[in-house]
């Protein structure tokens, strides 16, 4: 069996200039905290996002206000604007019209198959997917008392969705099953890629510290991306977004399937770790976090060894016993002082990769 | 497909009290960071470790020093020790002398089939199982010629290391087959299921900081046990080991594998939480670090909607607007200040659990 396995065939949708599903490489998303109707405070929040790797962006769409507020926000982000909206038909009427490029509504839920041809009509018009959001916790009656919240109800319930647009002739279509535990997402996931051809939008639902979120989706999107399963995710945790496409990319990487920025290696604990790598590596981790540029790093403890056992590293520093290092794949090319290593590693990677490091 | 998957089946060896593999809870082990000739400070540490979970503890024995210390550490460790040698097999006897329950060393690296011969003569004198530990770093030279560092290597590396226990008539083996990346290390164990009927020890090599190592961790491992391999795992973090211990409970939480200690349940993220719920959760999941107790427990930052939407928790707190509450199971049970919301809930958990919280 090999791993990754073999990516699930899916329709591909365009969300903007961002293809989701098909062979697209797994697209990153992450989902603003700020008041959408603060247009401004709202696009800090999206160009930090974008500038951490960040490929499309959900906005909260939860007001009349909050869908004007779009045709700023649409008009000035770098990247795709998906509006996620509750029921509301006309906030998703009003939020094509102002510009956005994806729609997260569920069909079922918006009153009647008149309202869903009307949104399907101007999604169509404006080339804007409809992303269908299935949630354990917020399952149709019927199916929780038939099947419980189980994946069954979960993937039912989609399908009741996927119908509602089908029957309009509209198959742009992306559907996420977040359940706020791995059993169910994965099994969930698992069930209705034998069923529809669309992309899937994969996470667990946030129900935890960044601690837990953080392994909760590593698992899950872990185990799912290793079966070929998703072609978006977001990360949730109830956290700065940022930290969300962190581990995003951190779990694409670990599997294989999409390189960028910094990798950080750095030694084991050890008795003769002369230096502090574990706050250094650390510190520098956060330093590098809007690099783009593919890159191994090293922070090693040892001088004598530290090199070598780095080789694979693009560049690293290693200190100890009064005296430090950089090097290149293992080769060193400059004496430094240990207590300075810092900012001559930085220095290194900006001209290595020519970006802008703060 | 049912998550997760059947359990290999595995032919049990015994650690001290703590069995390890056939239909045994997976373990949780770690390792010390410690001195090994420190005796008192090795101790300290493998009971802090104890405290938080950790069931089987290992430590370097890389001197004769480190071997006689054995003698006290082993006499007074509150769970099994096992010692961690290369290459010399006259510590691994003064090591099985002083009281060890388990044994990592490769048995092809450690001279002949003669010393392999003594070693397993008085491992199986005193009932001490040998784990084979075999790392894509150090693997023999014709074997990285023919197959590179490949899962297919490691594989072969660890098939030799077997042969010369079983050429002795030892059985009481575990294995482990390390890398620092998840997709060989997946790959290598799946490969080795196949062929062997022992129980797996199952790990990532740290390669990085505490971020990305749990990540990788949980992924690599999540994958693995969700496919019912594995039957003790480390998770290797450059970091204090008892953090080690609770990504490993973490993740076997998550597969609904063990239960044990505090789950907690925080709202999101939303404009709406008028207490800082991020930052309480993160201070009282600390707080109640050692709890045994299943037990789940919600940080809610509503009175309004907070009890209700964390029905399931079994204790919590909701603050906000001027007011607080602690509930039980979705029920209100106190009115508190919202700014004392911390003491009562631990006093509310002491009383619930009966343990002690510093």
């Amino acid at each position: 069996m090999e791993l990754p396995g073999k990516r699930r065939v899916t329709r591909p949708v365009f969300v903007g200039s961002v293809q989701v599903g098909g062979d697209a490489p797994i697209s990153v998303q992450s989902m603003t905290t700020t008041d959408t109707r603060d247009s401004q405070q709202t696009l800090a929040q999206i160009n930090k996002l974008a500038e951490v790797g960040c490929e499309i962006v959900r906005v909260t769409v939860n007001s009349r206000e909050a869908a004007q507020a779009l045709s700023v926000i649409t008009s000035s982000s770098p990247i795709p604007v998906i509006a996620d909206i509750h029921f509301d038909y006309a906030l998703a009427l009003l939020s094509l019209k102002n510009g956005i490029d994806g729609l997260r509504i569920n069909p079922g839920n918006i009153g009647s198959q008149l309202k869903v041809r009307e949104v399907t009509r101007v999604a169509r018009e404006e080339n804007v997917p409809i992303r269908i959001g299935v949630n354990a916790g917020s399952l149709e009656r019927d199916l929780v008392e038939r099947y419980g919240r189980s994946p069954k109800a979960m993937v039912e319930s989609a399908l009741r969705h996927i119908a509602f647009l089908e029957k309009e002739g509209f198959y742009d279509i992306k559907v996420s099953l977040k359940a706020s535990d791995v059993l169910r997402t994965v099994q969930a996931y698992r069930l209705l890629a034998k069923r529809v051809p669309y992309p899937f939008h994969i996470g667990i639902t946030e129900a935890g510290t960044i601690f837990s979120g953080t392994i909760r989706s590593a698992i899950g999107l872990g185990i799912l991306l290793s079966e070929g399963i998703g072609d978006t995710m977001r990360v949730s945790l109830s956290a700065d977004p940022v930290q969300e496409v962190r581990v995003a990319y951190a779990i694409l990487r670990d599997l294989g399937l999409r390189h960028r920025g910094v990798e950080m290696i750095s030694c084991p604990t050890c008795g003769r770790a002369e230096i502090d790598v574990i706050s250094l590596a650390t510190r520098i981790e956060n330093r590098l976090i809007s690099v783009k540029t593919p890159l191994k790093v090293a922070v090693m403890g040892c001088v004598v060894n530290g090199p070598g056992e780095a080789q694979e590293a693009d560049v690293g520093i290693a200190g100890g016993n009064q005296k430090g290092l950089l090097f290149r794949k293992g080769r060193i090319i400059r004496r430094l002082p240990p207590d300075d290593l810092e900012e001559p590693l930085i220095d290194e990677i900006r001209s290595l990769t020519g970006e802008f490091i703060p």
